[in-house]
């Protein structure tokens, strides 16, 4: 189970020729589904007392169940919000499963915390956000969502709110908005728009017709929205907001991977404004499932509000600053989700390439190789 | 970028094969860590307007980044709680990256959530809970923890609770359970213990006692507390519980595995009353980062809680017992991560195998191969 032998050996390459072959796949097919009776026939369960042959396990996968998944990176794919995956990316998620790679602590995921922040970095500075800003990916724009809102409730409270709180949005926010409302226990305060798009006017009047101002705990605003891919006037929302002093979340889940595009930057302006900001890389940022990158502008606000408590935890918990993505979502133990974006944004374009030379595997003695000789552009 | 020709095939080469290697280390290294400086310097950022050599971004990832990370499943990691991924799990985990699979709802994912659900229920006949049981996966014990004990908040307000509501755990709680109930604004009340175990006397007592038993939402018992891996008493708290009429949601994140070991079998009796349990593969059950196993006695109750409303969702909602994934926990757009360990548990030990045989592959004319023979006993 946990060792490397021929029997292994043999499976690895039963899998990743699978692997190859999905990577291969250009144009990826759309692939079908199922009814539930049709799968209990098809795809009976393999797991009990007796032991199977992995080429029957895969089988079932690559033969029954894989043509009965909708493939989403598929150019085919018209419905919901697509993803587009690069290669690359793909590729490298395949790294952080093969590594089971966490990305918790700084003590105990230093690398990959580093090459994480590294992307986050680059969405802050797309954003306009200030040096200080940061955050971690989480599982999707839900989590995210989620996670910021908790902070703005908190922060309300800190402030003096009492009673009942509440964000304000328009009726084209995300479903998750409500969701997290739901959770948190604040109330949706809607927002009328202008063709759908949330106004700093509307915010204005808003804010100055609710009977309980000081109970407002955020305003949020969509940047691409769901339904239709419009932006909120995120300058004057932002601004409205700053105005009266409540936190301002940017859900910018779907669109804010436009942020990128010189053709549409103009249309983010005033995102700079936001208290905290959530894009997803597995929708238009080019990472497979699941990937969102959350930021704040003010990262320790959210780390009084997340970070986990425990005798067990207190080892990564230090003052010399180490950044510790699980201190910044509803989130413990996690996977580095963010690596894959990190490879494909490193690489982007290249040149083509040669196969690569062999040379010895790094740490072990074996003769067995993997990789290209050390570059000496890498210190 | 989503186009695959030779350059993307040299790069395929170049990163599978690290793939590989990294799942022949045997035993795996534990690696190491660095300060903030240590990197900034050794690791640059190298996302900007000049594109890279892939052999760069790679070389930075397996010469800077992965030593600079601690290897949970390293056999000398002895330190928090490790993970113990398979070679089956981290390869399998591998093809849902390379896939993007999604595991988001029946309508796009019925084959995923297909085999999901069978491992679903194998956990839930382990733990002895009814036919009807069902969850989802989700990244970790705390994203669990937080869905099951919203729905058991909305279960109490459902029954006439008004006020503040609470749950109860003991101090051997994981630290979730307290952030939990913050984030879903109910206080938790601390039953005292015996031995740092929770009883079901003291839960008893402490219902007897508490000035508004109406108000407690749930109790929580640790199957495997953190600390030292202690179970608590979960016939008698599930039995307290129910006489009350209160939710039992049993944190079995860190010990239920060990449901699956018969000379340990009997310490999780009453595991079979809990209303919500969550189980985390990426701990004791082989799975790589992340995944927990998420179950509800009667799901349809958590259905009603986490079921996000948007017209763009309606298509997925239908009446017909599809069994989406996304409606039983906080989240939306999510990874299929059930799988590395549907594959694992499948395949279990097997024979040697011989080296699979070439074969022509489903989907596409061309005629690069990359698996065995069709076998009978897949229909």
């Amino acid at each position: 189970m946990h060792h490397y032998d021929d029997t292994t050996d043999a499976m690895a390459s039963l899998v990743l020729d699978y692997v190859r072959w999905r990577l291969r796949e250009d144009p990826v097919a759309l692939d079908g589904s199922a009814t539930a009776e049709e799968l209990n026939s098809l795809a009976p369960c393999l797991i009990g007392e007796e032991p199977n042959d992995p080429r029957v396990v895969l089988e079932q996968f690559t033969e029954v169940l894989a043509p009965r998944v909708i493939s989403c990176d598929s150019p085919s794919f018209l419905s919901f919000i697509p993803a587009a995956p690069t290669k690359a990316s793909l590729l490298f998620d395949a790294v952080v499963s093969a590594s089971s790679l966490n990305g918790t602590s700084w003590l105990e995921a230093a690398g990959a915390v580093h090459a994480e922040n590294q992307v986050l970095r680059v969405l802050a500075d797309a954003a306009g956000l200030p040096d200080g800003a940061g955050g971690c990916f989480v599982s999707g724009g839900s989590a995210g969502n989620l996670s910021a809102l908790v902070v703005a409730r908190d922060m309300a409270r800190h402030r003096g709110a009492t009673g009942r709180l509440c964000v304000l949005a328009s009726d084209q926010a995300h479903s998750s908005i409500a969701s997290t409302a739901h959770v948190i226990d604040v109330d949706v305060v809607g927002v009328p728009t202008v063709d759908d798009r949330l106004t700093g006017v509307a915010v204005e009047a808003a804010v100055a017709s609710y009977h309980d101002p000081s109970s407002i705990a955020a305003v949020v605003a969509t940047a691409g929205t769901t339904n239709a891919g419009i932006v909120d006037d995120l300058a004057g929302v932002g601004a409205a907001a700053r105005r009266h002093g409540i936190w301002f979340h940017v859900d910018g889940a779907y669109g804010a991977a436009a942020l990128f595009a010189p053709s549409a930057r103009h249309r983010f302006d005033g995102i700079e404004l936001a208290d905290s900001l959530v894009v997803d890389p597995h929708k238009w940022l080019f990472a497979p499932f699941d990937c969102a990158a959350l930021l704040y502008r003010t990262p320790r606000l959210a780390r009084a509000v997340h970070t986990q408590d425990a005798s067990y935890l207190d080892a990564i918990h230090t003052d010399d600053g180490e950044w510790n993505p699980t201190d910044y979502a509803y989130h413990l133990t996690r996977r580095a989700r963010g690596l894959a974006i990190w490879f494909s944004m490193g690489k982007r374009q290249h040149p083509v390439l040669p196969r690569p030379q062999a040379r010895q595997c790094r740490r072990a003695g074996e003769s067995w190789v993997w990789r290209t000789p050390i570059r000496p552009t890498i210190g």
